[in-house]
C-alpha cells in the first residue's frame, strides 16, 4: 500500500513513483495546499485539471474549524473535500509554533489559543496523531517543535531533542491506532527532521530518526523559513548523501519555481507551498519568462495568454488583458484563474524535471530553464 | 440570423426558440449577469456546465472599465469574456439613473460621474448604441430613462416620452452602424418599455414602440424595482394580450424563482438578475424546498447535497456540511459553489417550465412547484 520506486537518477535528482492508498504519484511532485480543506479558490475538478496528484491539508486549521469530529461525521477528509486522490496532513506543529504569544510549550505538548474563537486548545504528539488518524489522510506527519530560521544552536538543539522525543510518542500512538478497533483507515506516518540551520544538529537528528525505525517517507522541516537561500542549498547538499535513497524526501514549505528546481537538483522529491495560490490571489503569476504582476499597465491591451508555453485553462482561454481587467475590477474569477495557472505551472515544472531526470539530462535542462526564467521579457 | 419560433403555448405561458448570431436559446430562459464581463465567481466553463445559453453584460460598467476600446482591441466582448454563445448588453440606462446625485439628465443624454475614477462621462442614445456596437453582443438594448418604482404619473410620463424619443435616436444610430464600413458585426436592437406602475402609460408606450417598426425582441423595464408583487403581476397580465406574440419578451431584472414562475405564467420569455450570484455569495441558496442559508448551524454535520433534485457540480460533489464549513471559514470556493448552484437552479427551473408548457401542463406544474417551494422543510 505504501511504496516508493526510483525510476531514474541524474546527479542527485530523482524521478520516482510513490504509491499510497488513494493512488500513485509521479515524483518530483508539487502538492497544492488546502489549508482549511480547500485549496483556496480552486475546486477538486480544477486541481485534477491542473494535474495535481496529491494535496495537503492542515491539521491545526481543521481541528479548530470545523473540528475533526465534524469531518469524520461528513465521511472523513477525502469525502469532505471531495478529493479522492492522495492526501497528506501536516501535524499542526508549524501552525501552533507560529502562534507566538498565544501558546505555552511543555514537554507534554502545546497549549494554544484558537485563532477562530480564542478558546484554549491543546495539541500533543498523541493528540496530533489522533486528529490526523480521524481526518484519514494517506500520510500523517509527526508533531514537531519548529524554531524560527535564525534560532541559535541551543534553541535548535532543544527543539530537535523535543521533536525526537515527540516522534517516538507519535509513532507509538500511530501504531496503537493502526492496531485498534477503529483501524479501518490506512495511513502512514512520516517523521520531520528539524535542527535549524545547524548542520551538525541536522545530521545527528537524521541518524537518530533513522535509528528509530524504517519510514515510508521523510520530511525536512524548518527550512525556507527566512534563512538565506545558499544556507538551505548547502544544508540539502550535506544531508542528501545521508538520506536513505528508498525514502521519498519531502521538503516542507517549498515553494517558488526556482526553489523547486534547486531542491530537486539536491535530491528532494516532494514539495508543498501556499505560494502559487497566495501569489495568484495577489495578481502575481509564474511564467516561463519569470514572474509577472498582471495588474501592470503593459498588459492592458495584451491579447496573448499569460504564458504561451502553458496548457492550463487560464492560458487556453483568456488574454492577459482580460486577466488584468478581472484584477482591476476586483472580480473573483481573477483570483481563481491566476491560482489555477500558478498551481499548474509548478505541477508542469515538476513533470518537466521528472522527464529531464529520466532522460539523464537534468543539468542542461536546469541551466536552460534558469536562463529563461531569470531573464524575463516582462517584469 | 434573428428568429423567434414559438414551440408551445399553455395559457399565456410560452415555449420558444430564439436564434441569434452566436447560437440558439430555448425559452423560457434565464440569463446570468456578467456585470463587468464576468459572471461573478463563475467561469465560462462553469456557465456552460450549468446550461447557460445566453449571458448579459453591462454597458455602463464595461464603458467605465476597461473601456469599450480595450474590449475591442482584445477581440470584442465574446472573445474578451471567452464566451462564444449569445450575449446581450444592457444600455447603461438603469445604471446611470441609479447614480442619484452623480448625474445630470438632459434631452441630449446623461452626464454622470464614473464610480471607478470619479471622472465625468456622458451617455446618450447614440453613445450607448455605439458602445454596444463596439462591444459586439448579439443583442443591444435601447438607452432608456428609468424612474424609481414609486414615481408619480407626471414623472413616469416624462421618462416614457424621453425613452420613446431616445428609442428613435438609438434605432437611427444602430441602422447607420449596420450600414457603415465597420459593419462586420451582427447585432439586433431591442426597445425597452417604461411607464412605471401606470398601466395607461405602459399600454400607450407599448403601442408607440410597436408603431416605430418591427422589433426582433421587446423588453419590459422598470418593474421589479420595489413595487409590490401584485402590481407587477397585474401589469404583466394587462400588457400580455397587447404584446406581439412573435416577439420574445424580456422581463428585465427578474429574478427570484417564484418571480420567474409568475412571469412565465404571464407570458414572459427571458430573464436576467444578479440574485443567484449575489445571494450565493451571501450563503443563500435556492432549493426545491425553498431558500436556505447555508451558514445555519443545522447544516453542520449534514452530509446531504444542498438540493437532492439538483444536478449541478455543487450538489453532485459536496455536502451541506462542507459548504457550511467553506462559508464559516470564508473560503472563496464557497462563493463559487453556491453561485453555481443558484444559476443552475434558475436554468433548470426555466427548462422545467418549458417542458410543462410543451406538455400543456403548466398550471398543474406551477401549483406543484409552488406547494413544494413555499413549504420548505428547512429554513
Amino acid at each position: 500500500m505504501f511504496d516508493f520506486a526510483i525510476e531514474g537518477i541524474c546527479g542527485s535528482a530523482r524521478a520516482g513513483r510513490l504509491t499510497l492508498p488513494h493512488g500513485t504519484i509521479a515524483t518530483p511532485a508539487f502538492m497544492p495546499v488546502g489549508t482549511q480543506g480547500t485549496v483556496r479558490a480552486l475546486s477538486p475538478a480544477d486541481l485534477e485539471g491542473a494535474g495535481a496528484e496529491m494535496v495537503l491539508a492542515n491539521t491545526y486549521h481543521l481541528h479548530v474549524r470545523p473540528g475533526e469530529d465534524v469531518v469524520a461525521k461528513l465521511g472523513g477528509l477525502h469525502r469532505f473535500m471531495a478529493w479522492d486522490r492522495p492526501l497528506l496532513t501536516d501535524s499542526g506543529g508549524f501552525q501552533v509554533f507560529s502562534l507566538e504569544g498565544f501558546r505555552q510549550v511543555s514537554e507534554d505538548g502545546v497549549e494554544f489559543q484558537s485563532h477562530v474563537d480564542g478558546g484554549r486548545r491543546f495539541l500533543s504528539p498523541e493528540r496530533a496523531t489522533e486528529i490526523q488518524w480521524i481526518l484519514g489522510a494517506d500520510v500523517a506527519m509527526a508533531f514537531d517543535h519548529v524554531v524560527p530560521g535564525g534560532a541559535d544552536e541551543a534553541a535548535a538543539r532543544d527543539a530537535l531533542e523535543r521533536t525526537l522525543r515527540w516522534l517516538e510518542r507519535c509513532a507509538k500512538r500511530h501504531r496503537e491506532l493502526q492496531l485498534g478497533v477503529l483501524a479501518s483507515g490506512n495511513q502512514t506516518l512520516w517523521p520531520i527532521l528539524q535542527g535549524g540551520t545547524h548542520l551538525a544538529l541536522r545530521t545527528e537528528g537524521l541518524r537518530r530518526i533513522l535509528d528509530l525505525g524504517a519510514w515510508t517517507g521523510l520530511a525536512i522541516g524548518g527550512l525556507s523559513v527566512g534563512e538565506p537561500k545558499p544556507v538551505m542549498h548547502a544544508m540539502l547538499e550535506a544531508l542528501e548523501p545521508r538520506l536513505p535513497p528508498e525514502c521519498p524526501r519531502y521538503l516542507m514549505g517549498v515553494g517558488f519555481p526556482e526553489d523547486l528546481v534547486a531542491a530537486v537538483e539536491r535530491g528532494m522529491d516532494l514539495f508543498d507551498c501556499v505560494a502559487p495560490t497566495r501569489n495568484g490571489r495577489n495578481g502575481s503569476a509564474f511564467t516561463s519568462d519569470g514572474p509577472v504582476n498582471i495588474r501592470n499597465a503593459v498588459f492592458r491591451e495584451d491579447d496573448r495568454p499569460l504564458d504561451a508555453a502553458c496548457d492550463c485553462e487560464t492560458c487556453r482561454s483568456f488574454s492577459r488583458g482580460y486577466l488584468r481587467h478581472l484584477f482591476m475590477a476586483e472580480e473573483l474569477l481573477g483570483l481563481r484563474l491566476l491560482s489555477l495557472h500558478n498551481v499548474r505551472f509548478l505541477i508542469r515544472l515538476a513533470a518537466e524535471m521528472r522527464a529531464a531526470v529520466r532522460g539523464d539530462d537534468f543539468p542542461r535542462w536546469a541551466a536552460d530553464w534558469r536562463r529563461r526564467y531569470t531573464h524575463p521579457e516582462t517584469a
